[in-house]
């Protein structure tokens, strides 16, 4: 071999870069793509797309050097390893669970459950919608009131929703809300945050004594803690009795392992109940993600914020799940707003759902009560220790009475590799569940100076020691009687169930999913392999910080690239969803403008166009939101604008833009649009949900913004879970960083000038942020940069193919579109009779997601490809829209009648054509439209019929005999 | 809550049992079962079952208490810790390689791939048939012949087969092999246990002079290696020829990587191709499993042991793979067998073809130049520092000569964390591989004492250094041309096309597979979560043995375990498959015999009934096979045992017999048996196949048995990975146990005096045993009983339901069958025409995975369910089954043709219902005949026309013309 030959060690030693796995086109591939698009580089399609005001020429990102996937891992496993679980007893709403190997492996890391979208084309759906609506029926049978929604971000911002729902489903004026003094601490906490901003005035109270002690004067509601933090087990009875008799409505927040033990809140009269599902199998992960959950009584489940679950029927009349009372979703679009929760915890829920069904309700009352078993030994073996018990009635958490002595206990306990919950100088708390060892037990006594407890004694202490539950608070009422809670006892069993509700879905491992400003690209298996790992997964999020070593430099780490990516002096990663980064982030506004005392300043711009969620964000903020017009081309009308700064230069709070434009768009006169505000004394908060189409072409943070919230879930490839988790952080100028989120329990999650916390945990769902670390440590700036090229370009090829076919309604200067596209469907709609809604389905016919269905412009389909796809899949979307376009021509031009093509049928499930066929076009032509050589993923169910389910709402698993016919 | 509702702690905190999820019924399941059965209990089926001269009474064995899944896999974390694996380069044919993380995921440890069965029913296995099509296309290209199997079980035992391929397909009489001295020792020591009882002599030749160093007098074949174990690389033409003048054949030896680069062995010349795929991705794991191969020219395809897959057509016209020549499998089953192998190692060839797909031609190619720059660097820089370099020319292999010194090295080298191969006490082995970096190369020079390399310093290294391939010898031709290899450069396409293809197949997690003697019960995720660990898979098997401590505890637990299940004395693991267990069994008694001088007893008698492959074993043992009638009950004919055992009074070596028998009957005469043959001398061999009805009820080596081979993937858990991996342990009485296998290279891993390697590796698929050890450590003595009696029965229920409607054909006094029971279709057959052959393809219409055909009698159905099958999913089974007797009397009654019913035109597409219908049966008669309530799984394909395909055979991706029209 000739010297000539040879490459150099250097071209090799570093094997396939992972850029090279994680962008989809090949190099010929995108030749063939820039050539349809008409540029002769990514470079020549990003200086003739992005406008030259805002681009940064040749932008180096200070990032490490890319490393491969081996190498990221590698150094992913070094950073596991500084973290140090211990046994955590802290409680607090955070408790070590044990996750089901089969549900670990079939849900948590099968691609198939983490990469798909939230249900909105609930055909291709039904395995998730099944399993949340098994979630939902857990729920509303462990608390009593029949409603559950699909879950909620964690326990303390379903708190907050729970105030703000009383609030506005009660008659009460009062401004004021009740809160039990023994609710979680962050909880109490995250109810501040959101109470200010609203004018709700939050009134902290003792309950011990019981309906007595409530506040004189009115308020509006009340919210009790079921246990309480000190684990202490109270009935609420009288006291939700007097709340509801003074006007009010009662949130109760009830742990729910408890409740298999305990009596219901539905049967003690709350109206909500609220919680998480942590300890139902999902690992605390330093905090998150989890499902919190919701419950409401008959009569408010139309206020649910957050998703829902229904049951309806299919086009045959087959019973069919989709997501209920969709249209209130609209309300978060505008000012009227009641939550700006546009997500859930889908995955999480998932997995806590199917722990109920592995385990059933026996299994669980059997955890319940091992936990509590615990507990009350460890009682009292501490009481004939010596030492007192503070509460003679409680569940898993005792809280002991060691005058001027509990940080020695502590420290000892965490000699012996236990962390306890430090209370105050004269108290400690611990926590079992089920994982807890009769081991622990001896040495948590040890901690507390009492030895020579032995093993084999704690049977004898068992068998002398009495449960430590209020009788009156028994259960009796029966819960999870459906048969799915009855029918996967046996791993093969629910194997089986797993992979039969995954094979109901589409995912990103089945197809693309074009959806616009939701950036559904590659969850590459060496980011997602860490999060599984036990030293990310069983960290306590109140633990000593010194235990989470690794994964703190990771948030650390973290915090400085995406700084560095977005221009930004500082960024929190506490969000754990964009809608809680836009709340935090206007939050941030809100203080800054406070601490200047400019209070007056509380209008909030929003061009016509914006994500619906802005608006609710802004009204949760304390801001008012005025609308900025947009011309035909979608862009911001800079005289209308002009025009409103000037009307608010002195209440002028801020403006919330998108950029790219929600319209798929590069304004350019986003420079001027930023300025106009700023000379007014506004601030700017540009919305990232676009920031796919920026990162190594422009920086918010340089080209005029103060504060935005990134998606990490969207661009840094957190998959999204069939609709969860997702993770929000923001990042600010340097003038804004001191009001950013902290954390009463964690002084190192953000500044003690901060506005407080916005999720339950210091950081959030920070078991999940390996992913995003993984990503951007694997790409490096140049891969990034090309990440965006691509997405770019992708856009443009399928708005340069199906132009003609279905016109593309917007396009910046020269023609380009941004990182995505809108389809304009209208005067098809109008000629044929064929509606967006019947593509959407049409596209499940050839084994295709549909993209997002008239957003933001009613009529159309926004089309975003990302950079993940490779050109075969490009086209094979493009072939069948055009495929598509094709079958509108034939409705049109009165081939097929418009009530019976297979455009208003679709999509067609495999049953459907074994039966008769009465149809104007055949079973071949339904189908296989593209022929029969590819395998074919075949719908579930048939339309389903939205309308009937919102109508009569069921919203838990029905009965067996609804399945039958 | 009074004291009386309390359940003690003790009751509760190990959570629920293991055992609890293996095992499929629930109490009240089994209840309902027994009744059907007619007992009262599981017990009391035991005694009826079970003949009392064997049954232990009350066997409790000396287990350890079952540990619940947490608490395994945290004992299997603690052993994981003890293992330290160093950085591999050692060679020899194991080489660390990097797994593509979107492969470990979505093919290792997903339960599609690995609870597949072997792809018998091919119409609902196209997916993994496909995977091992793009596996033998990517050998046979790369090794330049055009046939290859879909893989073999190691290297070592591939050289083996290839030895007696050449043998029985050459024309030459002569019993001597020739075999390069630079092959891998653990091949040459596999060939000699192999050679000697065949009477085949080995001749070692040094090669390094070539052609004129070949042996004088005749030989029919030679082994040579390409590149030799030393690493170097010679041209072998010249050898080959002359091989080929003096009538022999040749195998070639070859490392599949090198031939990215190298010319391809059928370009020499070659007949057989020889090798491993291992470092296509599979880690080392201490040994195994992976992929061997072979690979042969045109003319001897036919010749090929092992499985073959072929392209043929389905009843459509449409493409479709199934296995090839499998009639050839027939020759297996008795003494004319040319080779006992009757399994694979797909899951690992799966894995190493996707390799092949994700990196293609082109990405192999650089994965092997940066392996020998790596090396030709290292030399380079050895030599500048003093060091003689033996060869001149290698691939990734370097020796380096150091006289007196290479001890000293090799430490220095272990110091730095690197292992070297200790070669002799002049000369050190280095191999390099795709993960080697440039720190190792300055690590490994300083162990030679040459310090001072800096990293930097590399490049220029690099710059200066030619590579060291022989010119001649460059690769030329293309490779892995076809598309696959081409399309699925990007994760997100290739997860797509591992889920496209696994959802073609039913594996364990769709469908029972209730396949007679091949038990496929659960394989718990947490037995499986272990084996990809990387302290388990990264380990090399000729490592000092103190890097494996971890995993060597869990050798020793599992031989002890193993011993006390089975009533054995020792057990060896080494058997990487249950043939290769009953070869080592055999040899086992072969030798002890010679041992006492008795070397002419060479008779082995084996029933009418047996396996085919005990006596291909036989044979390859280098015994005679004499049959033993059975009577019209199945029973072996004692009469006639009495008769054959007094002809062969001086000859008898042993009898091989299967218990429970083949036809799923506990015979009551199996101590009669063994002691007639012991009385005369003989040894007894209890084939282990039917272990899963035994274990805790009886033990082999109590009743009379003196050798068993166990399979780990039908009894212990081990998934059968779609046809392999498999263990094959066996087990004998004291005075076999000198006899055992044992290692050239690991001389713990078998007794001095053993009958040398059966396996290429010391320990066999030693990564794959935590999988056993964990079921063994989580089911107890309590829970493996219980799981024997749930699988006897579940056999019983199903025989009891299914007797009316197809007889059992046999069962044992009293009426019961084992753990499996035969139905008998004849009558059927003879009254419809209906074979068993369109009832397996008509379950596959009702979404079921067909029992064993035809086996071990001809025109009937053998159906073991297991114990891990609930209730539910046996009655729908079982429904099944009898909604097909239905459908065969509707055939029998005239009211459907017997060329046009559902049963010969089984199964049905989805695709074929979309078309024209032109039946006698309906649509839905075709595809839903239980209804359209359950999701549907629908085979890929029609039925296969087999013997198109073996008439013209198709052994390699077909063009993607082929795949048009």
């Amino acid at each position: 071999m000739t010297t000539e030959d040879r490459i150099p060690l250097a071209a090799l030693e570093h094997g396939t870069p992972f850029a090279d796995r994680h962008v989809g086109p090949l190099p010929a591939e995108l030749a063939r793509m820039l050539d349809v698009i008409g540029v002769g580089s990514l470079e020549e399609l990003g200086q003739s797309a992005v406008p030259d005001g805002i681009r940064e020429r040749d932008l180096q990102l200070a990032l490490p050097e890319p490393a491969t996937e081996a190498e990221a891992l590698q150094q992913l496993r070094d950073l596991a390893r500084l973290n140090s679980p211990h046994t955590e007893m802290i409680g607090l709403g955070y408790y070590p669970t044990i996750t089901p190997p089969v549900i670990r492996r079939n849900v948590l890391e099968s691609p198939a459950w983490y990469t798909a979208y939230t249900p909105y084309q609930p055909e291709i759906s039904q395995g998730r919608l099944e399993a949340l609506l098994n979630f939902q029926t857990m729920v509303a049978d462990l608390t009593g009131v029949p409603v559950a929604n699909s879950s909620m971000l964690d326990e303390a911002t379903a708190a907050a929703e729970g105030m703000t729902l009383v609030r506005r489903a009660g008659r009460a004026k009062s401004p004021r809300f009740v809160v039990d003094a023994d609710v979680l601490p962050q909880t109490l906490a995250v109810l501040r945050t959101r109470a200010e901003p609203l004018g709700i005035e939050v009134v902290v109270a003792d309950l011990s004594a019981g309906a007595s002690a409530l506040p004189d004067g009115e308020f509006f509601g009340a919210l009790l803690a079921y246990p309480g933090a000190s684990g202490v087990v109270r009935d609420h009875q009288a006291v939700i009795d007097e709340v509801h008799e003074r006007g009010g409505m009662v949130v109760v927040s009830a742990d729910l392992l408890a409740l298999t033990v305990l009596r219901a809140p539905g049967e003690l009269g709350a109206d909500v109940v609220v919680g998480t599902t942590q300890r139902f199998g999902v690992p605390m992960g330093f905090g998150g993600p989890h499902a919190g959950y919701m419950a409401v009584r008959k009569g408010i489940e139309r206020q649910l914020p957050g998703r829902l679950v229904g049951v309806s029927v299919d086009a045959d009349g087959n019973q069919a799940y989709r997501l209920a009372l969709q249209t209130r979703e609209q309300h978060i679009r505008r000012e009227k707003a009641t939550s700006n929760i546009c997500t859930a915890q889908v995955l999480l829920a998932v997995v806590a759902g199917m722990y109920g069904v592995y385990h059933g309700p026996a299994g669980l009352r059997a955890i319940a009560k091992r936990a509590h078993r615990m507990a009350a030994v460890l009682a009292e073996r501490l009481r004939r220790g010596g030492v007192r018990i503070v509460h003679a009635e409680f569940f898993d958490t005792l809280v002991a009475e060691v005058p001027g002595r509990a940080a020695e206990v502590v420290r000892a306990a965490r000699d012996g590799g236990i962390n306890l919950r430090h209370i105050d100088d004269d108290h400690v708390g611990v926590s079992c569940d089920e994982t807890t060892t009769r081991e622990a037990l001896v040495r948590v006594a040890e901690a507390f100076g009492i030895a020579g407890g032995s093993l084999a004694g704690i049977d004898e202490l068992d068998a002398e020691t009495d449960d430590a539950l209020p009788t009156a608070l028994l259960r009796t009422s029966e819960y999870m009687t459906h048969p799915v809670f009855h029918a996967h006892r046996s791993e093969t069993s629910l194997l089986r169930y797993l992979r039969r509700l995954s094979d109901s879905d589409v995912a990103l491992d089945r197809s693309m999913i074009p959806l616009g400003s939701c950036t559904m690209k590659l969850n590459a298996t060496a980011e997602m392999e860490p999060i599984t790992w036990p030293e990310f997964a069983e960290l306590h999020p109140f633990a000593p910080a010194q235990d989470a070593t690794g994964l703190l430099e990771i948030v650390h780490d973290l915090e400085r690239w995406l700084a560095e990516i977005t221009g930004y002096h500082s960024v929190s990663l506490q969000p754990n969803a964009g809608s809680q980064g836009e709340f935090a982030g206007l939050l941030a506004i809100r203080a800054y403008h406070h601490s200047r005392g400019a209070a007056a300043r509380d209008v909030c711009l929003i061009p016509a166009s914006a994500h619906g969620t802005n608006a609710a964000s802004a009204v949760m903020a304390g801001l008012r939101v005025v609308v900025v017009r947009c011309d035909d081309q979608g862009n911001i009308e800079l005289d209308h604008l002009r025009e409103v700064v000037d009307q608010h230069r002195d209440d002028l709070a801020a403006i919330m833009i998108t950029y790219p434009s929600t319209h798929g768009v590069y304004e350019d006169t986003v420079e001027q649009v930023c300025g106009l505000v700023h000379e007014a004394g506004g601030q700017v908060y540009v919305d990232g949900a676009n920031l796919n189409a920026l990162i190594g072409l422009a920086r918010m943070g340089e080209f005029g913004s103060d504060v935005s919230h990134l998606n990490l879930h969207k661009t840094f490839c957190i998959p999204h879970g069939g609709g969860g988790p997702g993770v929000g952080p923001i990042g600010v100028r340097e003038h804004l960083a001191p009001f950013l989120p902290n954390h009463p329990l964690q002084p190192a999650a953000g500044p003690e000038t901060g506005v407080g916390p916005i999720s339950a945990a210091p950081w959030g769902s920070a078991s999940i942020l390996p992913i995003s670390w993984a990503y951007v440590r694997m790409m490096g700036s140049d891969g990034l940069r090309r990440a965006t090229l691509t997405a770019v370009a992708a856009a443009n090829y399928v708005a340069r193919r199906l132009d003609e076919h279905f016109p593309v309604l917007y396009t910046g200067s020269g023609g380009f579109v941004a990182h995505e596209c809108i389809l304009d469907l209208r005067p098809l709609t109008k000629a044929s009779g064929v509606t967006v809604d019947d593509v959407a389905k049409r596209l499940a016919d050839y084994g295709l997601h549909a993209p997002t269905m008239s957003f933001p412009v009613a009529g159309t389909l926004m089309v975003e490809p990302t950079e993940s796809e490779n050109l075969a899949e490009l086209d094979r979307f493009c072939d069948a829209m055009i495929a598509i376009k094709g079958e509108i021509d034939k409705v049109a031009g009165g081939h097929w009648p418009a009530d019976d093509n297979p455009l208003v049928h679709a999509p067609h499930t495999a049953a459907s054509l074994a039966g008769p066929w009465e149809h104007a076009y055949s079973r071949a032509e339904a189908a296989y439209p593209m022929g029969t050589g590819a395998p074919k993923v075949w719908p579930a169910v048939r339309r389903i019929d939205g309308a009937r389910g919102d109508r009569n709402l069921v919203c838990s698993c029905p009965p067996l005999s609804a399945y039958e016919g």
